[in-house]
């Protein structure tokens, strides 16, 4: 019985560990949200303060993902997890990898935000790059909030989103090249809005990647390089 | 005496299956590798048939890493690997997430031969992007072959030489902008040149990032989001 009790305890503070790593995930997920929304923010106020703020904050980003390695790591060794939590562990391993380059695009928003301040203003006043960064948040809160929940359903409508901001992007990034070609003055403030557009298609990807994490993690399935219908098949079968 | 045998046998299997995963991470290197330089070689010669070959040829880079990943995660849960093995692991999971991404640059670069092959060509011949591959190219190789030899000094010398491969990106990208705006009608193709540029550069940053790993792999040490010299230190130490 003193046995059973052990392993009962042992289990529960392994548990403990797992939902730590979790909710560690997540503190960091809601720091490159907000790191987003300001780097976005930012460029469309010209608010140059706010923008040299994210760029200073990506380091909170990056210690976050040094040290949940380092936890992951621990684990691994100490636990020697097995099935689905050796897949939690794997899942957030590749998951904060994704948030930590997520932030790098958010800075790179942020230090396109400096240099467009300084800049005249387009008569859109960055009306679709603000949309584009709208789109690009809400896929990366919903990756989270599937990730929250273990949700591969949630998960799975996430990713379908990355074509439709695919499809975006490449309408703006059309737009500002002819703007370029019909007003090469304007060619300096197009091509900073063209890095900031980039950036935030990347985060569109790099949300859709942690979405691929969870549906692995649940389902036990690699549905990375499938197309959105075989990964579809394997979220509804059973 | 059995059981010891048993015991080095199970360890010799465990060594072999170690043995193998470096092998493969290497193979899916010498692929990407081979990805890269068909890249370049197809924009400089305008040769749409080997563009397209690259863009078809992306599956294969895809196959290698679910694959390892599978045998990463196979070993992480039968062979419960602890100390430098697990780092080993760790690091190979790592690894090739950035080969993988480094064969998405590369169909970047072939997608953008496609496009370029019917533009008339620069007087430059696209001189200066072919330097800029061959000079990440070199740093794949070097950080494959660090990889294959647990040299972190080699590892140190690549990752650090991807300022150099920055400096010259900018270099090359302020040229293309300086021709969009002297003539305009040349911003297709610019934008085109720039796309391939940046797809370049990205691959100077992904082979840094597997120098990084190896560092972690052999000195127990994450060295992400370390300055440069810090980094050398830990190299340095005993």
């Amino acid at each position: 019985m003193d046995n059973n009790f052990l392993g009962h305890h042992i289990s529960q503070q392994f548990n403990v560990e797992l939902e730590d790593i979790r909710t560690r995930v997540l503190s960091m997920g809601g720091l490159v949200e907000q790191q987003i929304h300001d780097a976005i923010t930012a460029l469309v106020a010209a608010d140059t303060d706010l923008a040299k703020n994210v760029v200073k904050n990506d380091v909170k980003v990056n210690a976050f993902e040094v040290s949940i390695d380092e936890e992951c790591a621990r684990i691994l060794a100490r636990r020697q997890p097995a099935a689905s939590d050796l897949r939690l562990v794997v899942a957030v391993i590749k998951t904060i990898t994704d948030l930590e380059r997520i932030g790098d695009e958010a800075e790179k928003v942020a230090r396109m935000a400096v240099e467009l301040a300084d800049l005249e203003r387009p008569r859109t006043q960055y009306h679709e790059t603000q949309s584009l960064g709208e789109h690009v948040q809400s896929m990366l809160h919903g990756a989270l909030d599937a990730f929250a929940r273990m949700d591969v359903e949630a998960a799975l409508k996430v990713a379908k989103e990355d074509e439709s901001v695919d499809h975006e992007y490449e309408g703006i990034l059309r737009q500002q090249i002819t703007h370029m070609m019909e007003d090469p003055r304007s060619i300096k403030r197009a091509m900073d809005v063209i890095w900031a557009l980039r950036a935030l298609e990347r985060i569109g990807d790099h949300s859709k990647n942690i979405c691929e994490y969870i549906i692995y993690l649940v389902k036990g399935k690699d549905v990375r390089h499938l197309g959105l219908q075989e990964m579809e098949k394997e979220v509804v079968e059973e």
